[in-house]
């Protein structure tokens, strides 16, 4: 018996942003999934649908299936609820796509309850389904997915979750090719140890990105949006990155990097014009080398997931 | 010919901040050195005198001097100052008293002449006094002894100083063991390489007290002072750190660590009086292995130098 539904959008996510490798994150609102969540008196969770893209409809197969059923758990609810996932997000693209699903069900079902969870709990209970995807529990997606605009995730153990400023004008550019990266390489290739000086450099860049937030200084924002230590290695893997990187700058963009472990390219710009323009040249670059891709500009999402009508 | 004079305090400074090191650093307003400067028509710079401590009167081995005709230098000025320096700030403490100095002379200079340069610039000219000091020209002492407040030095080349917001109820305990450690040997013992996974603990914590400074949430400047890379060797340098640290945190200090590179610990406190029970309480740590200090309490100093009466 179904006794309430709701509609959701579910936000892609930019993890990482330049020198905030594994702690930053921040909400999209132009490109995200649609998910319907339906209360029903039979217990667990069930996936009657999945549109856009061949995934397990399995419960513990699927990351929104895992998600939901974490928070079930802790809650010990004795009832469930069913759910539809419209997949708009590509799965690794490197925008959050796992983290979409994962965050969305946690959240619907919390309204669904009547928010018995803070947005803190959701987290947790969304970084179960982020597990089964990547295999490691990170919350630089499901965070600013839950709590919309830019979130830095201080800790993940015990997790501690800090919402940023997010300055009006702040646009993202974002361009997929179409080329398929694992998370889990896109992790190996990384060292595990750094010289002090490069760390030296990305606390004094991620410190300064914060301020920047903060004051909404955008010329400070774009001189702290550096990486030398995850975006060297890892660019390797993106056809094209360095002209992409240099034509999204030329065009205006305060900074340019990867998206989470890409292979998805991301821009920040004041305004959304601007964004528009950076997009367009970065869209090019990957034209001249012919690698089919998407194209979306957004304005910061603030709010995260929330209800459509 | 005497044309004018002006008497200056020039602050202490707490450089690092437990997470940021070679970045972050504050002014104190309680202990700092007092200095006299006097344009006068001969040209260059004559240091008349200096109290307190034993310190070289030749120009080119002060790091006042040194700093000092760095901006005459740049200016291409054609007459000079006098200076008298009256220590307070011992030398070899870690509370910046070379970056006192350096950084009082060009402030004072830059007075006297009108105010021809930025404290940006004061910043580069007083750096070459830190130079002769410690052997590099490092920024995180004298940028808040001349901005004042809290600094972050996103990059020291090019030189990028941003102010952080003070909170108004953030106060300072500083204790200075007197021992001595020389700032090339706490330098030595850093390794010059760190595992990724300390890095972005630090840079989760950095990004996370810019957010409480800014914020002004003091839960979350407390849970952010953590220093996982520096803290752990450099410590060993200094007998009882562990109980001070131990007993400041006790005390209910938000954080403690270790100012610049030692031997002073200083912790941060929400408002004066507790400010005082953590200096008492590290002071007393201090006395039970019989080790003489100074203690200090100060309310974070917004204006860094100033002219005194």
């Amino acid at each position: 018996m179904i006794k309430e539904q709701i509609r959701l959008f579910c936000p892609a996510t930019i993890a990482n942003i330049s020198c905030g490798f594994d702690v930053l994150g921040l909400a999209l609102d132009s490109i995200g999934d649609e998910m319907v969540l339906r209360k029903v008196s039979s217990p667990g969770i069930k996936i009657t649908g999945i549109t856009g893209q061949d995934l397990p409809l399995e419960t513990d197969k699927n990351v929104a299936g895992v998600a939901g059923m974490a928070m079930i758990k802790a809650l010990e609810y004795k009832e469930g609820f069913e759910i539809e996932i419209h997949k708009k997000i590509k799965p690794g693209s490197g925008i959050g796509s796992s983290a979409a699903s994962a965050a969305g069900v946690v959240w619907g079902m919390n309204q669904l309850m009547g928010s018995p969870c803070s947005d803190h709990q959701l987290v947790q209970f969304a970084m179960e389904g982020e597990k089964l995807a990547s295999g490691s529990a990170h919350a630089d997606n499901v965070a600013p997915a839950i709590y919309g605009g830019i979130t830095l995730v201080r800790s993940s153990s015990p997790l501690d979750i800090i919402r940023i400023n997010s300055p009006e004008l702040l646009y993202a550019s974002v361009i997929h090719p179409h080329i398929e990266i694992k998370t889990s390489d896109s992790r190996k290739i990384l060292k595990t140890s750094i010289s002090l000086a490069d760390g030296i450099k990305q606390w004094g860049n991620l410190g300064a990105l914060i301020a920047g937030l903060f004051k909404e200084d955008y010329a400070l924002i774009s001189r702290s949006l550096e990486d030398h230590i995850i975006e060297p290695v890892r660019s390797i893997l993106i056809p094209g990155f360095d002209d992409i990187k240099k034509a999204a700058l030329a065009a205006g963009a305060l900074g340019c990097g990867i998206s989470g472990s890409g292979p998805s390219i991301f821009a920040l710009s004041k305004g959304g014009d601007k964004a528009t323009e950076v997009a367009k040249a970065m869209s090019l670059e990957l034209s001249k080398i012919k690698l089919n891709h998407d194209t979306y500009v957004s304005v910061i999402n603030t709010k995260g997931i929330y209800i459509l009508p």
